[in-house]
């Protein structure tokens, strides 16, 4: 690759809670969006674009939370757009519900393209740059990193190369500290892309080209890229946005958005830091970058496509033998890169480097002695292959995890088991029974227990039965709740007779755990990330109370 | 968008059967495959390479029965590789068989790529430039038309330019009528491709750069690009080779492949077409594109990807009311190109931001007479408020909206009820029982019916119950199978006893529609969508068989 850049910074922008639930059937709840937030925390991108203050009034309560997050990389921005027209700032409710969010930085988006200023917004030209000049102020006079989104650049620049400059002037000049080009209708090629930055770039009078661009933009104003995947350039425009001078792109990490979606950062960050020698993440980061890709996506309750770049399932997948044999002779003789750089795994292989140290990382937590060549990483290796082949994942799942290496190391002892169990759904329901009821029968220490219960479905209702049951033997079991369950159906196609995948997150105050369960059927699914979910819980407590004994 | 090139051909080679079969999950019938052939032949590419006769003996009797297919715009090839180190071409069993597969062309990869010929392939330089001139010349000198891939092309110019140059020389010396540069790794960037294919025209004297470039190439040899998706580039890279003179492009329709995929041509062609002037397909077939592409996933038993640029299901999926509003102002000022351009739809999310003016799009589709302000629209619009404030959402469930709306007009009466069910899961199971079994009562036009079922879970046992009750009354439903099945939990926080909403996807083979159903019992959310499912599909056969009596 031609003009890598080392180690010249890029600062990365994830906007998953503000673009991204834009997507359809994307949304989150409040804990959700802090749960990215910590995940993009750990991933270490610069901003995390985190919700629309104005307009939903979720995404303020949202904003009160956060602030009590303790963050180590990512600020935290709200966004909205510039004043009303007619409306002058300082009263303006929608800018001051976007300072009232109380983060480092606001993205205010205007503007750019004439078309919609006098068709859309329908205001003369002359005010939307009023607009855009007295909200960018305006922020940054109340102490705000501004981040200018110019929507529509590309298209306005298109269509009226002077007027969508003089938006972008406009910015500039009222002190925004970042002046972002969206390609809001993901329409646009990368030579339009460079073209429109390097017209930017010197209509600000910005050094941007080739190796002279980092002194002048590091002092202050970074131009950015925005782009959408509307004719599949998503990753094209952004890295050619790079190459001509942008150094803040915005994304979000698995790629979902409006319609074909963002730029994946998932595909990029590895393309920038890899191929181009960019750096975009803190060091050690990027190995990272599968795993927390696959966390987002699933607190979202959506699949990493299995063919995203880097990060995908099937990224480093080989199917033909004549590739296989390749790859053993040597491996970059099919192979982009080094997947464990990205932290993802090939294939076909037995056992391999990238999976076998990340899986160490972890044993380590529970038994310090277990190393990367230790027998039982290989053989938990070689157990979590088989397992994930059936649909479990345990990326968000510590809980699940933990019991399976305490299995392998022979540190478990089952604390209950189940006997039998019987869940009824029915309609219409008597005057005496629920729509949903359950027994459960459990064998403890030898002692049988049998319980029953009512529930608002089938798993409340079996989870109902199987507390009952056990309390008489564990009281520690009434703090426990669950705070959060995920159903996840790992395979489309084959419809009502897919495999589900269930996941459980418990809390009892203090300490929260996730849990996880792989079944064609719910209940069984269900059944299995309860029973890890309990347990994990009871070997806690016996380790806090009786550990001097053990 | 600069220089478009009005009406120059590109020649379009699909390989859905061939690599697009070395994606994992992909599997292909003989049947399948003629099926393929037909709906790409409809498509009008110009061929198909389609499939491996000296590997897979099922690809051999694919080939015999094409033979007998009439094809109106394609033309089949059958895919290879050079002869054997140390063999002579007419008695290598492998080449021998490609010309059994007695098409109009064959495609014939070789080795580019120095390290690939002394570390993998293990022979000589100098016998591997042999091996593609030889087996190229037998093929010519059979009668084929000779589609030369240069397997590793961009890896190997960047190792070896020499070498690689002189790989393509020795196959359009003996003939080829097409070399063809691969990205085989799918790592290269569009730069690099540019460059790569003007050195190649300029080492085979070929004029390609800028307008010129028709002349030269109708006469003879084209250069084409066979791109993957490893670094999210495959469209870019394309689009990069075309307009560096490539006049031949590869790719699948849909875009899987092995790892993360070829190019999608649905998502490139209407990039070419459209967007930058040339000629792809015949007239009038680009606007078929979303439908087969469809159809084509359809038969690999894959989903389109909802958001495959151009014809996915969001492609053109509107969720922000701002969005949504501007759109019906002015549509362009939203979307790149006219969705009608490439069959694909227009979709407003049913969503809070939506507002009545989307409403009213979509209820003019059932009676062209609702519009905006009439007092349908502000009821539905204060409906659907309600049930997304429990959860319901209809932005996916089109099925279900349509239902909603006819309830609204009064355009709806019960087609079957539903009088009783019961669902039971139970563990451990007996001989005669599985884990899951249910039994539906249903009451259809006074008359009742009962049936029970097994299933691999409780939502499939009661679909297996609910159908079987209702195949005495409408023997059509025989058609319908779910194509897919979601399940999302809406409030995490009340855990178990939270609500569940259900999406199922439905198809006759033909249309494709989507039910959503939500309720704290999982059981009781999957009944709704499925009685939902198979309401929308009888309604639309009763419209289809007797409107003329409505």
């Amino acid at each position: 690759m031609s003009g890598t850049q080392q180690g010249t910074s890029i600062e990365v922008l994830d906007t998953t809670l503000r673009d991204g639930a834009q997507g359809e059937g994307i949304t989150f709840s409040v804990q959700d969006k802090l749960a990215v937030v910590r995940a993009l925390d750990e991933l270490g991108v610069a901003w995390i674009e985190a919700g629309n203050p104005g307009s939903n009034p979720k995404d303020m309560e949202f904003f009160r939370l956060a602030g009590s997050l303790k963050l180590e990389n990512v600020k935290l921005c709200a966004f909205g757009s510039t004043r009303k027209k007619g409306l002058k700032t300082p009263e303006d409710p929608q800018v001051l519900s976007l300072l009232r969010a109380e983060t480092g930085g606001v993205v205010i988006f205007g503007k750019t393209w004439d078309l919609h200023v006098t068709e859309v917004l329908r205001a003369e030209p002359e005010e939307n740059i009023a607009m855009i000049a007295e909200t960018v102020a305006f922020a940054k006079q109340k102490g705000r990193t501004v981040i200018y989104d110019a929507e529509h650049f590309f298209d306005g620049f298109a269509a009226n190369r002077d007027y969508a400059l003089a938006t972008i002037k406009a910015a500039a000049e009222a002190g925004a500290d970042r002046v972002v080009l969206c390609d809001t209708n993901g329409g646009t090629f990368p030579d339009a892309v460079a073209e429109g930055v390097k017209a930017v770039s010197a209509a600000l009078g910005l050094a941007l080209e080739g190796d002279q661009n980092t002194g002048s933009q590091a002092a202050g104003l970074l131009l950015g890229i925005h782009a959408h995947n509307d004719a599949d350039m998503a990753s094209a425009n952004t890295v050619a946005a790079v190459r001509a001078g942008c150094r803040h792109v915005q994304g979000t990490l698995v790629g979902f958005g409006e319609r074909c979606g963002n730029t994946s950062l998932a595909a990029l960050i590895p393309s920038l830091e890899i191929k181009l020698g960019f750096r975009c993440l803190p060091e050690g980061k990027l190995e990272q970058i599968s795993n927390l890709t696959r966390k987002v996506a699933e607190i979202a309750n959506v699949a990493v496509p299995d063919s995203l770049p880097y990060v995908g399932a099937h990224a480093f997948a080989h199917k033909a033998g004549m590739h296989a044999d390749g790859i053993l002779k040597i491996s970059r003789s099919f192979e982009h890169i080094d997947p464990a750089l990205v932290g993802n795994d090939r294939h076909f292989l037995m056992s391999e480097a990238g999976g076998r140290s990340a899986i160490a990382e972890r044993v380590k937590k529970i038994d310090p002695a277990i190393t990367k060549d230790h027998p039982v990483t290989a053989a938990l290796a070689s157990k979590l292959k088989n397992m994930e082949a059936q649909g479990w994942q345990f990326e968000g799942a510590d809980g699940s995890f933990e019991l399976l290496v305490r299995r392998e190391l022979g540190r478990y002892k089952p604390l209950f088991r189940i006997e039998a169990y019987r869940v009824v759904s029915e309609h219409p329901t008597g005057e005496t029974i629920a729509c949903a009821h359950a027994w459960v029968k459990v064998l403890v220490d030898g002692q049988h227990e049998i319980a029953a219960a009512e529930g608002d479905g089938p798993v409340n209702a079996m989870d109902g039965a199987l507390r009952r049951a056990l309390r008489h033997f564990y009281p520690e079991l009434e703090q426990v709740r669950l705070s959060d369950y995920k159903v996840r159906v790992i395979d489309g196609n084959a419809a009502t007779a897919a495999k589900v995948r269930v996941l459980i997150q418990s809390t009892d105050g203090g300490q929260t755990w996730t849990t996880v369960g792989v079944s064609e059927d719910i209940i069984d699914a269900s059944r299995a990330a309860l029973v890890d979910s309990i347990e994990y819980k009871l070997i806690r407590d016996i380790e806090r109370r009786f550990k001097a004994y053990l």
